[in-house]
Order: C-alpha cells, then sequence, then structure tokens
C-alpha cells in the first residue's frame, strides 16, 4: 500500500479540516506506468458500497477498467477529446451509474445524490491509500450506455479515473496550467440560506 | 474538539477501509444536551465547501439551524413522523439543497450527484471530530421551500441531523432495534456492471 499523499495543494479552510479531506484534490497527472491491483480496486469499492443511502437503497452501479483492458479503451475512446488527453494514464477508469428505479420500476429520487456519497467515499479511500481521483462528466453517456448495454434504469453519471499522482506527468499545456493553479471555491457565506423569517422577526 | 467515535458496528468488509469511513454510520440516538459550537459547524461546512463538482460548479447550498433557534424547530416540523421522534435531539438540523440551474438558467446535471459528494465530505469530518450525521430524506420539501423561499433553482434534498452520538439515547421501540440491527449491504458482485462484449470475446 502507498502512503497517503500530501500535497502543497491543501485546501483553504477557516478551519482545520480531516488531512483526507484538505490534501484531496483533482489531478490530470498520472503515472502511465501504475498498475492498481486486485486488492487496491476492492478496497476502493468496498468503501463505495458501505455509503449511506436513502432507505439503504444503494442505488450505485460501478464497471471496473484497468489500463491494458480492452474495456479501458472503450471508456477511454467514450471521454471528450480534452480528457482523452490525460485520463488513460490513470490506472483504471470506472464508469458509474446510478440505478435510477428500483424492481418495481419506482423512481428513486435520491439516487443521484446517494451516487455521488458513493464516489465521495472511493475518491477519500483513494487519498488514504495514497492514490488520486479525478472524476469526469464530460463523456459520451448516450455511446456507454449503447456499448455496455446499461438498461433504462441506469444513468451513467461519471467516469472516475484513479491512480497514482505523478507531478511530472507530462500534460498539454493548457492543462499543465491548470494543474498548478490555485485550488478556488465559493466563500462559505456564498453557499448558505438564510431564514427569511429571521430578518423580519428582527425588524 | 471530541474525538473520533470507534463503534461496534464497523462497516463488514473484504478490505480494510480507512476507520473514517469503516466507523461511520448513520445512529439516531443523539445526545440532546450537546451543543454543536460555531468552529464545529463551521469545520463541517467547510469539508463540504472543498468537495468536488462538475466545473467547480459547486451546487450545494446549507440552510444550518441548530437546537434552541427558531429555525430549528420549523425544520424539525418539516420532518415525517418517524423522524421527528429522535431527529430534533441532534445539535444541528441542516436543510441541504442542490443549485440546479445556474445563474443563466442552464441546468447542471450533476447538481444532486456533486451535493452527495460534499454531505459525504461533511459526514466523514463529522466523524473525525466525534460527531455523527443522519441523513432524513422523509421531510416536507415543499414545504420547505415555501417557509424558506427557496427559488427554483433549488432543490432541497435532505436534513441532515448532526450531533453527538448517544448509545442511551431513548428511542421509540421499533427504532431501537433498527439501531442495534447489523448494518447491511449488496454483495460487491451485485454493484459490478459488466462488458457484455467481454463474454462474447471469450466465448
Amino acid at each position: 500500500m502507498n502512503q497517503p499523499q500530501l500535497s502543497g495543494r491543501r485546501a483553504v479552510t477557516t478551519a482545520p479540516l480531516h488531512a483526507l479531506l484538505a490534501h484531496r484534490w483533482s489531478p490530470r497527472g498520472f503515472d502511465a506506468a501504475h498498475e492498481l491491483d486486485d486488492a487496491e480496486l476492492v478496497t476502493l469499492l468496498e468503501a463505495a458500497r458501505w455509503a449511506p443511502s436513502a432507505n439503504n437503497s444503494q442505488p450505485w452501479r460501478f464497471l471496473v477498467t484497468r489500463r491494458g483492458e480492452p474495456a479501458f479503451d472503450t471508456v477511454a475512446d467514450l471521454l471528450n477529446p480534452g480528457n482523452r488527453a490525460w485520463a488513460p494514464t490513470a490506472g483504471a477508469l470506472i464508469l458509474v451509474a446510478a440505478k435510477a428505479s428500483d424492481e418495481t420500476g419506482r423512481s428513486r429520487p435520491w439516487a443521484l445524490y446517494d451516487a455521488g456519497q458513493a464516489v465521495a467515499a472511493l475518491s477519500l479511500q483513494a487519498q488514504a491509500d495514497g492514490l488520486s481521483v479525478h472524476q469526469i462528466g464530460g463523456f459520451d453517456a448516450a455511446a456507454a450506455r449503447h456499448i455496455f448495454d446499461l438498461d433504462e434504469t441506469l444513468v451513467p453519471l461519471v467516469v472516475v479515473a484513479v491512480g497514482r499522482h505523478d507531478p511530472a506527468a507530462p500534460l498539454p499545456e493548457a492543462l499543465e496550467q491548470r494543474e498548478h493553479a490555485p485550488r478556488t471555491r465559493e466563500p462559505l457565506e456564498a453557499l448558505l440560506l438564510h431564514d427569511p423569517r429571521r430578518s423580519r422577526n428582527v425588524a
């Protein structure tokens, strides 16, 4: 098992975060020679598996492909050109789909939300294992559905690139700049909703 | 700051998970005397704030209420009766909404998914801080929209109950049983999608 990564790209926060959260980021530079073994992949999937979900519905599905397998190249070919430039250097590309309705056809309103929770858990387990994750929304979901024969209850959401970060990995110039740009987030205040009755009550 | 919780309800996995993930679960028994201070709440929100999202769109919004504030009681009243029986003992109830379209009205297809990632990060930070989270989907989202004046770009998703777990907290009998029932998940194999061409190629 690798060591957890401590990068210089720690989140700038007004409160100290747990190291796994503070040091997580989404690199594009992966070690093209690094391979993920079965145990590493199972650990990542177990992290996702144990995420919470509405009524424990577990509406997450994974198509796991490793570099060197034909399905990996198929997933890579589904990516938008900008992502194809770097993602195939990851050790694995995992197509994630939400199972948006149950066996009786009933819709699961939290399926996408819960799938996000599962991938977040997978990403933090990766961080703990010295691996990095970069999630990719830019791919041909319709083609993924066709090629991998995904039924209508499945919503392809992201391709998760996971592997070992390599700060020296060559990247196209525009991506190289983004790789080293400061990480940014909205100020916390911009994320907060307020009770509209509060100001009326005070007045 | 409290100590991280190590419960007897560790996830049963075929691979060792990071302790934060392995020990996270969703209790209903909270310490009704425990209060969350500003620093604890800010830390939780910072964890959510630094989650990844599609194009860094950060489509998560939080209405934070603490026990003792009028808005807390309002949120508690929005919960389904089964949740009202225990959730008000949490130190905070946080209404989470996805910001499902941007300023120009353009839809954000990953808003719900990304909101799930943010709450997952918040939940793991809570775990690191000796706090517990129980997410609640069973609440009156339409009433929440009306009372808190949420515009149409916001999708109320869950109420996050966060506080200090109290194993001795009184619960209605049915919930008491669920509180101590084994945690379960689908077998990993049931979550995996397979390349349909693979069997054809092998044949």
